[in-house]
This record gives structure tokens, sequence and C-alpha cells, in this order.
């Protein structure tokens, strides 16, 4: 099993910390009431307007014809890993305000706040999870029946971390390189875009 | 002082629970070392293809100038409270992959991660932070050279939590609203659209 960490320049939280993204998930359930609190989390995240633009769909392998079901909706090359998960999820965005009707420019923000939170909590929970871009996004609209105004956005394979061996040798690679990041001079900045700000200094 | 709670269902985290978005802030400034901390959660966080497609523009009222300069980029209505908290951030999108230059679907919402990841590491800071979508966008990018290709996305007023006294009347009554949310069975899914998930049941 690898345990992966971040680097940090700053000391940041344990549960920050412990996070990282594997693919090889352990064959074994996330328990109901932590799964509840996983997603709890999410709920209680901020939001433009508090207009909570999330939708999540989840199957887990304890009903495999709707685990098979959501798996199919993710692209073909992260069909062969995340089928090791316990637990999948798909996000769905909500494109406009409730209160008018117009745009929502920030509902994918939200999202992240949303899975930010789930995120901590998990990890919490000794939980690990990997995000995709890749899905289907019509497969999802088709196959559940995502309305007009709400966008699937990503998927996310959940559960428990496994051993690495159970995953194809390119993939296997991937698993233990190191977590890499930009320095906070390259993306933090005061006066000028691009000027190092003096708080990261 | 109102310390506001959220009230969730399923018990989660102190360091989600206790998250809120306060207008009124203490007329003290965060200490350099939280900064850097809050700011390096941030640098850790999840993104497609580790593309961290997150930049931040930040001003502190240690510096009076830079401070007025970054207050100015946002909606009026917002300056009137906003101008409470000892540091102001502005966060900026790249639209594209750098290692390709195709579009990235997921830069706002990869953004919202690295905010969410900013929450946490603050509120076990002591600090509180409220996000805004009002800004002007464009004045930012006059104000800063925000070059093309990158989006100026929302802002972040952070600092201790400040009397509500401060606050016109409207405000200060927003400030002790009970947070609100939609239960769970309205927004988590299995089988089909609308239908609550068994694992939140």
């Amino acid at each position: 099993m690898i345990q992966k960490r971040a680097n940090p320049d700053h000391p940041i939280l344990e549960v920050l910390q412990t996070r990282w993204s594997p693919r090889a998930f352990a064959d074994r359930p996330v328990e109901p009431d932590k799964l509840k609190r996983v997603l709890e989390a999410a709920r209680w995240a901020a939001s433009s307007f508090n207009e909570q633009p999330w939708s999540f769909i989840v199957a887990t392998k304890e009903q495999p014809d709707e685990y098979a079901k959501l798996l199919a909706c993710l692209i073909e090359w992260n069909q062969t890993w995340a089928k090791t998960a316990p637990v999948l999820l798909v996000t769905v965005a909500k494109l406009t305000f409730s209160r008018n009707g117009n745009k929502n420019g920030m509902a994918k923000h939200d999202i992240g706040l949303a899975v930010g939170n789930l995120t901590v909590q998990a990890t919490a929970e000794g939980l690990y999870l990997h995000q995709m871009a890749g899905i289907e996004p019509d497969k999802v609209r088709a196959t559940y029946g995502v309305p007009e105004g709400y966008d699937p956005l990503t998927a996310i394979a959940l559960g428990y971390l496994g051993d690495p061996a159970v995953l194809p040798a390119d993939m296997q690679a991937m698993e233990s390189a190191p977590m890499v990041r930009k320095p906070l001079s390259q993306f933090v900045f005061t006066g000028r875009w691009g000027e190092a700000s003096p708080v990261v200094q």
C-alpha cells in the first residue's frame, strides 16, 4: 500500500496533507454511516446566494446493477481503475439560480467547494477519493434523465486505499509518483500580475 | 459576536461545522504565518491533470494602497462590508491547460477545490472568510494586468470575526440569520434523477 503525502513548505492540517488521489481501492465497502457523513459535509459548503447548485448521483457495489450503470458513464480509461472503488459518484451542476432563473456563473466553482468539503470529511474518515473530469455527460444525461439546465460535471471514486498490484503496470507507476505543486510565489501576487506577494515570502 | 454553526443531520468535522460567512470582521491583522498556511492549503488541492489553474491576488491593510486598489475591484455593495476585513483576495482562473493549450472546463471547479482547502485551514486557524461573486472582472484585469486566457472569478474577505454593530442595519440582520440547507434526499440520487438515494436514508 502506498501512503503518499503532500510535502508543504508551511505546515497545514493533517487532513489536508494526507489527501491524495489513488486509483487502487481496497475490496472493502464504505460503512453506511461514513458515507452519510461524507455527503453531509458537502451539504454545508458555501455557495453563491446559497443556491447549493450541486447534486450527486451515487452507486455502491452493494447494488451491482446501479454500480455498473454508473461505471458505464465514465470514459473507458477511467473505468479500468475506477471499478476497484466501492462507491462511485457523479456530480451535476444546476446552471441557473432558482431565485430568478438567471445564469449561475459560479455553479461549477461551487461544486468544487462542496467536493472540497466532502474530501476533507472523507479523508478524516480514513477514506480516499479520486475525481475525474473524464465522464460521458450525454450518457449520464440519458441514463439518469438529467433535465435541461443541469450539467453532469465530474465523477468521484471513493473508498479505502488498495494494493496498486490490482492496476495495470503504467497506472501502478503513476500511483507512486510524488505529489508536486508550483511554489506559492508563482501564483500568489500583490500589486501586479506575476509579482510574488510579500505575504508568501 | 455571533457564533453561527451548521446544523447537520449527521455529525461532521468541527472545522466544517463552524464555518460560516460573516460580513463583520475584527480590526485585527492576520498573523503572517497563518496567512502563509492558509494559502499553502490551497496549493495542495487536487486539480484536473494537476494543472493548478488557480492564482490569488492578495492585499492586506498593512499595505493601505494595495488594499484600496483591491477593495475598489469589488462591486459597491460588497465594498461596504468587505472593508472591515484585514485581508482581501481575488481568485483568477487559467482557462486553458498549460500542457496542450486546450480549454480547461474544470478551471472554475478546481478553484472551488483550492478555496475549499483554504477555507478549512483558515477555519482551523480561528479565521473566517466570506466569498464574493460580486467583483468587477474588467477592473481586476485592468488594475493588475491580468493576461488573456485568465479570468478573475471571485473575491474573498478573510479575518477574525467582528462585531456586527460595525455593519449597516440590514446586514446585521443577515449576520444572525440561521444557516439553512436542502436535505440530502433532495440532491443525492440513485437510479434516476430526483430519486433519493438509499445511501442517505
